[in-house]
């Protein structure tokens, strides 16, 4: 629950691969819930060190109440409560990384967690939320970005934080748009590079559009008009970022 | 149900602006099942038409149905049935563009549905399952390709008769390997190119790395040790096909 998750700043991550990784990452769980499957596993007792050294509670759990809490069946023999981080806007520091990230709008938790996971891939320096875009903390966008919830800065803005934050950028914002003339491959990045994408169904405003330095397009050759919007992202990171 | 997809050789397809895609590109539904919220849309009168005329059923149904049929709330108003047309690999012809796709043991609908959306869009020629994939024409497939199930030419092939059908291949064969040393943007990729992925676990397997022309990485510069497939996948379409 999206209103839940708000109020408590937590959320909810699965499987003991991930958690493992939160851990070494400095994020310690709040709450440690276990089940039979991996009780003994080397990594878990790790993570159970971290968890108590930290003030949080451990706890081992039937499979039911596992399947309850992930909301599945066949859930993970581990879940993990964490503390949302949500990075200020203003600390980010631009230069970093070679290329960052900017979603307007973005609708479906999948795709988030999914440009998450590339954005840590490609070493980009994080993504930065603008206006009203779902939750990266959702069960689905954690389990999309494998882990990479833990590993990327994520910031939040409003249109107007960002469009006046925008403005002291040390390299090139460039939007992606199926309208523009320049392709993507032949822009001229100047590095830190931000790249800026739409949403899933509308694509990027025209007012988000006109406060880039570059508008670029990945060519539609075929039938279909669009892309993905985690594969398009995806191009988009790997053509500005590297 | 796959069992009974592959005994019918027929597959489902969601929404009115699928169905006109399809009638458009010469696919007649089989079966037409369509609700009240449909009823006297334009578009609806003319897949109506397209049904009847290659003797297809048409049906006008209430919304439980369509929920059953489409396994979900919030169904779509109109529901088609069609016939699956996989084409034959020796029919394919490599001069007819610049980039095809091979994805070796597939595991999950989402990616290559979108896979197939991304093809599509990039004017690929064709995608070519080999071994054990996931089937294109499940429902959840089908929606992640947006329409483009019925634009991409897709064929199928066991692991042997895909290796003895690529000693032909006029361009360059191109294996993605975390483990490749050549960059997938520095590769000299002779078209028409043919991009081999593995699969979502395990990646491309030694036996297809061996017999591809060139193996190329696309480079992971963060934690994450790897890409979601279908991104990875839409980031070479467009390296290895632009």
């Amino acid at each position: 629950m999206r209103k839940a998750r708000e109020e408590s700043g937590q959320f909810l991550a699965e499987g003991l691969k991930i958690v493992t990784e939160a851990v070494e990452l400095g994020h310690a769980p709040k709450i440690l819930l276990y089940g039979k499957d991996a009780d003994g596993h080397p990594l878990l007792t790790r993570a159970v060190a971290a968890t108590e050294k930290a003030g949080g509670e451990v706890i081992e759990v039937n499979r039911e109440i596992l399947e309850k809490i992930a909301k599945r069946d066949n859930p993970q023999a581990v879940l993990a409560v964490f503390d949302q981080r949500f990075t200020p806007l203003q600390t980010l520091e631009p230069q970093a990384a070679k290329v960052w990230v900017g979603l307007h709008r973005v609708r479906d938790p999948g795709n988030l967690g999914t440009i998450i996971r590339t954005a840590d891939a490609a070493g980009a320096g994080g993504v930065i939320l603008v206006g009203d875009c779902c939750d990266p903390y959702s069960v689905e966008a954690v389990r999309a970005t494998m882990g990479s919830i833990f590993a990327v800065p994520i910031a939040k803005a409003a249109e107007a934080e960002f469009i006046a934050w925008r403005d002291r950028w040390p390299g090139s914002v460039v939007g992606t748009l199926l309208t523009a003339t320049v392709d993507h491959k032949s822009a001229d990045y100047r590095r830190p590079s931000l790249v800026l994408m739409g949403n899933e169904q509308a694509g990027l405003t025209p007012e988000l559009a006109a406060l880039c330095d570059v508008n670029v397009k990945i060519p539609m050759r075929g039938r279909a008009d669009s892309l993905n919007l985690s594969v398009a992202t995806g191009i988009m990171i790997y053509a500005a970022g590297d």
